[in-house]
């Protein structure tokens, strides 16, 4: 069993025999990649909104790089701490839906969900957006159509996830230790070129100057605070993803907290580092952002496209390995690998989230019990279509999808660190040990400065980026907050309406009285008519509707011929229509006899094309539906398969069995049921 | 019942108690205008496109119009005197659809009946559209945006049948009266202005020259003989609709077949003298047309738009009844109402013979046996979209339309003429008297002549019009020619294989076992086991997939505490998933126990909204459409009604239930049924 898979697994809640996992569980240097390709894949765009954003206060701007990078990495370090805490609070896993759930009530939770569902769909938007927009630093033909390209990307994850492509821990590995390799590789050289063999280092864009908006042109008092603000804001992406250990802790190693609070402290200092070193070495090498809308601009003429909006990654490998052309092609490469891997994560997560979230009522139930693949799929198709959608409307421009991001991210980071001071209140109130105690009050204050701290970013978040975009993130949010809440009020008002009550196991039928809908004497009519025999019903009945003399003495003609212990019943019908007749027939039998049960057996074809459901069955499906409306009346449905059957027959086992079926893993068999109660 | 209703009843070809039917049968004073609007309703078209197809030959063309008058009365005679045969041996009024199939096997049937099906189309489209031209001498407003006019008015018309308003016969007479009166008294007012008062009465177009299409300007040899031919095709739109009496001979009063032929008479009569009156007229006045589509057009500038483009019927009305208003609009308004009757008739016609296409197997089964309500709504939808399709295509423009039609109804014509001979060869291969001998030679030669006349102008409308338009007409008949054969070799060959066999009579499984699937404890469930066990199978068992073992254990108590004789098994799901563990599960009951019949018991949510069913019901469908495919296994699904349901099972009682329960009409009550065996 590989990783990915399994990891899913403990995502969802499922406890596994624990003998069967030992042997699966991750070492630090496994989990790192499988878990941090998002954190760390947001260090390839958060550089450049903070330089773009600083660029619309012209030059002046760009000195201010430093002290935002600062801020992101302070929020980014308090982030990691109070996430060490939730990862040893709940081993078990649930993140961040778990804790606002268990502490501060479902409808927290719910929150949290909208929030994290929403930014599922922009991890997949901004990642490939981001992916996209770097490869035109390697493949230049990509520039004017990057809204279709990274369409196009998502729609190549969207096929491999829904062919149920699975990826093993090196499938995660290579690539985010390439990234890791990649970047801090290139910052060691960069700032080795630099201070080590004294080189000047001149980024492309160095020589031109900038000139920024007009309305930021003054730079001083609440329009620098606005814009310092924004840029903040835009850089705090690059906290994005860092939940993700927290979610999977069941998968680590024992210790299972420990090693995880580990690895989350590794992550952060590896994406720190990471994002420090590329700000720093921007500011060495002079380089700078404009704002692709336009907000900003050159001050010289003539600049070449692909030096104006290149991104900072491009610009630094071009810088750094300026002699060496292997090594910006595998920044480049590594770049773009990590961000569609960090799309892809989304493409697991989404789902797993959606099951849980099916598992409490909030989505339909049939996420949660149908069986993975297709949940999975209907998951994965809404998150593409709906990530397919925003790289359209905004042609990838992750500028512009940044504006939607990080809203989320921080509306759960908020509530789930709002979650852990009451998780460590509660639980002092129960604890006696005074060195446990102390334990938790350390680790109520670490969270509360994370809450603290979250909190405010929130706030700026929102004031900077509300009238930019984040409002529709907002509104999403509140959309897919609203539809959840409508469907577990439903799923309530149903379970209240179907309660069991006291004599509804009492409430046996006297008899069982069938009727068969015979339309025509053949080998589907033949085996219905031989089911309801077989069944021993009190009495039985074939039933004709007649809506053509002619035809109707040919049928039963052909019924006495079959020799059946049994008369053909006629029911006139002078307007030529079977299903009115037929129904009320049943009817009279249910006010004749209200004790009994009717059952009405339908011949039904199986077919293999849906073209061919229009030709057959159609009678019995209105005689169906009409039926279903009556109390007291159950339908059978017996069906026959035409040999065109087969065909559909596999596609149909395809989907669901294939799912359960994997090799490697025995097949549940038959009398393979055990009873819980004598197992207990 | 009222006489549209009845004369449908007729033409599917079911035979009411003849008791019943002997005060409804028509007398030819109203069987005239029930039959007749369509194809009196055309002579509002028909002049015009002969008068502006020869328009593209200039001044000169007008000329011949009265000569292609003159071949379209004696095309109509010959056909009438055809159909007069047809009315005499065909009393049982099939139509061309019976004569085609009887004498020339079903691919003639086909042949025409896809013909017929297109020009349903076409007449609406056309029908609407001249009505929509015509009202614009009224209306003004409505030009410019004919085809959305003329789309509203089929939509009206299709919101009428849909809600099954139902026509009597003083809802045809009036309007066709109306027209009658309407035309005959405006030709005959203007003849005796002319001729008895000796006035000069000049058209609003007569004081303009035409100047016609370059490519006919010499107007000699082949480009005279094609623009002739041309003009007399679309003249031969006028021919539309005749073969609607042989349809409703059963409709009239003994003697039927004599009575409707006089009606025939009588109709070619009207419709002649209305044609050539109006051509007449046309002449004395002066009256031009114009091609709208711009290949002729006034010599004079500034000729008012609404002069120009305004139909024959409408400058006709300017010009006989100049000093009395009152007049011109009695009749735009009687030719708008005909011609909007006409298009309701193909609404009638359409379902008509999609129920005995589908009777004979060449449409889906549910055509015929649904019930007339159910069937007609589909055949009347695609009726209205097809025909929305073509007047938003060609905007309501008649003349561009005219070049589709006529085609199908020669068609029709020329195969239905051509099993009329056969038929007369046919009966005279055996009849001896001498007498009747004669008169069968009479009309096969009647028939010959007319096969001759029909099948000339069927050549002549494809080789004049093919390029203009036809050809789609013809694609259109090939694709429903093709549809048509592609279901009846589906329904054969479903037939062969379905078709019973001596033994499946004695196919009876030995015993019955119930498998109940469980996935929650509620009413809907213990309503599915209370009536499981009604049925007294041989075995019961209620089988749960445990997908979560805190739920199994929760359903496992809940299901202990309803005290019920009967245990619970659960299957071990580690993946999960519902479908293929319960589906094996069966699967196993089914190989070891092979003589046996499963019946799988599914609890059914019966909701009221389409949301609720994706909230509900996914997983039993699932597997319910697996188990479908497995030998030896019924499903029964067992309903439960949530409160919301009531409002859905309205709905589908309207929809069903309407349809038979008509007022004055005793319902079928139950016990009702009859034993054909007890009667004969």
């Amino acid at each position: 069993m590989n990783v990915a898979d399994f990891v899913k697994r403990l995502l969802v809640g499922r406890k596994l025999a624990s003998t069967q996992l030992g042997e699966t569980l991750l070492p630090k240097r496994i989990a790192l990649p499988v878990f941090a390709s998002d954190a760390l894949s947001s260090v390839a765009y958060a550089p450049d909104e903070i330089l773009l954003t600083l660029s619309l206060a012209g030059m002046a701007g760009f000195a201010f790089s430093w002290q935002i990078a600062i801020a992101v990495a302070v929020v980014m370090f308090l982030v990691i701490m109070s996430y060490r805490q939730t990862v040893h609070a709940y081993p078990s896993g649930g993140g961040d839906y778990e804790v606002a759930t268990v502490n501060l009530g479902p409808t927290a939770g719910m929150v949290v969900a909208s929030a994290l569902l929403v930014d599922y769909v922009l991890t997949v938007a901004v990642s490939v957006s981001s992916g996209v927009q770097n490869a035109k630093a390697m493949i230049p033909f990509l520039a004017g159509n990057e809204g279709l390209w990274a369409a196009v990307v998502v729609l190549i994850l969207m096929g491999m996830n829904l062919r149920g492509v699975r990826e093993s821990g090196s499938f995660f590995a290579v690539p985010t230790y390439g990234f890791m390799i990649a970047v801090l590789g290139m910052i060691a050289w960069g700032l080795f070129r630099i201070f080590g063999l004294g080189e000047h280092l001149s980024a492309p864009t160095a020589p031109y100057e900038v000139v920024g908006s007009s309305d930021y042109e003054p730079f001083i008092g609440l329009a620098m605070a606005a814009l310092l603000a924004r840029a903040f804001s835009s850089g705090s992406a690059a906290l994005t993803g860092v939940e993700a250990i927290s979610n999977g802790v069941p998968a680590f190693r024992e210790p299972k907290s420990r090693n995880a609070a580990t690895t989350l402290a590794l992550l952060g200092a590896v994406a720190i580092t990471m994002f420090g070193g590329i700000i720093w070495l921007s500011n060495l090498t002079d380089l700078k952002m404009i704002d692709p809308d336009g907000n900003s601009h050159f001050e010289q003429n003539g600049v070449p496209a692909d030096v104006a909006h290149e991104t900072v990654m491009g610009q630094l490998g071009h810088t750094v390995f300026d002699q060496f052309p292997i090594g910006f092609y595998f920044v480049i490469t590594a770049t773009m690998v990590i961000l569609f891997l960090a799309a892809n994560t989304a493409f697991n997560g989404f789902p797993v989230l959606g099951s849980i979230l099916a598992r409490d009522g909030f989505l339909p139930r049939m996420l949660h019990t149908r069986g993975d693949r297709l949940a999975y799929s209907n998951g994965i198709l809404v998150l593409a279509g709906a990530a397919i959608a925003l790289v359209l409307a905004f042609n990838a421009n992750v500028t512009a999808l940044i504006q939607l991001y990080v809203v989320g991210v921080f509306v759960s980071f908020t509530v789930s660190q709002f979650g852990m001071t009451r998780h460590w209140t509660r639980h002092l109130k129960t604890e006696k040990d005074p060195k446990l105690r102390s334990k938790m009050k350390r680790s109520r204050v670490i969270n509360t400065v994370g809450l603290t701290g979250t909190g405010i970013v929130l706030i700026i978040v929102l004031a900077s980026k509300f009238i930019y975009g984040a409002y529709l993130a907002v509104i999403a949010m509140v959309v897919v907050f609203l539809l959840m809440r409508a469907i577990q009020q439903h799923y309530r008002k149903v379970a209240v309406e179907t309660a069991v009550g006291p004599a509804d196991a009492r409430l046996l039928p006297s008899r069982v009285r069938a009727v068969i809908l015979v339309q025509e004497i053949n080998k589907p009519t033949m085996r219905a008519v031989n089911f309801a025999r077989a069944t021993r019903a009190s009495t039985i009945e074939a039933v004709l509707v007649s809506v053509d003399d002619a035809e109707t003495k040919r049928i039963v003609q052909q019924w006495d011929e079959q020799g059946l212990d049994l008369a053909l019943k006629v029911i006139a019908s002078p307007y030529r229509e079977v299903t009115g007749p037929f129904i009320n027939y049943v009817r009279g039998i249910r006010s004749d006899n209200p004790r009994d049960v009717v059952c009405v057996y339908i011949p039904e074809y199986i077919v293999g094309h849906w073209w061919e459901q229009l030709l057959h069955n159609q009678t019995g499906l209105i005689v169906r539906t009409r039926l279903n409306f009556m109390q007291g009346v159950m339908v059978t449905s017996v069906p026959y398969q035409l040999a065109s059957s087969k065909y559909a027959q596999h596609r149909a086992e395809r989907h669901t069995a294939a799912a359960w079926r994997r090799p490697g893993r025995g097949q549940v068999r038959l009398g393979d049921y055990i009873d819980p109660e004598r197992k207990e």
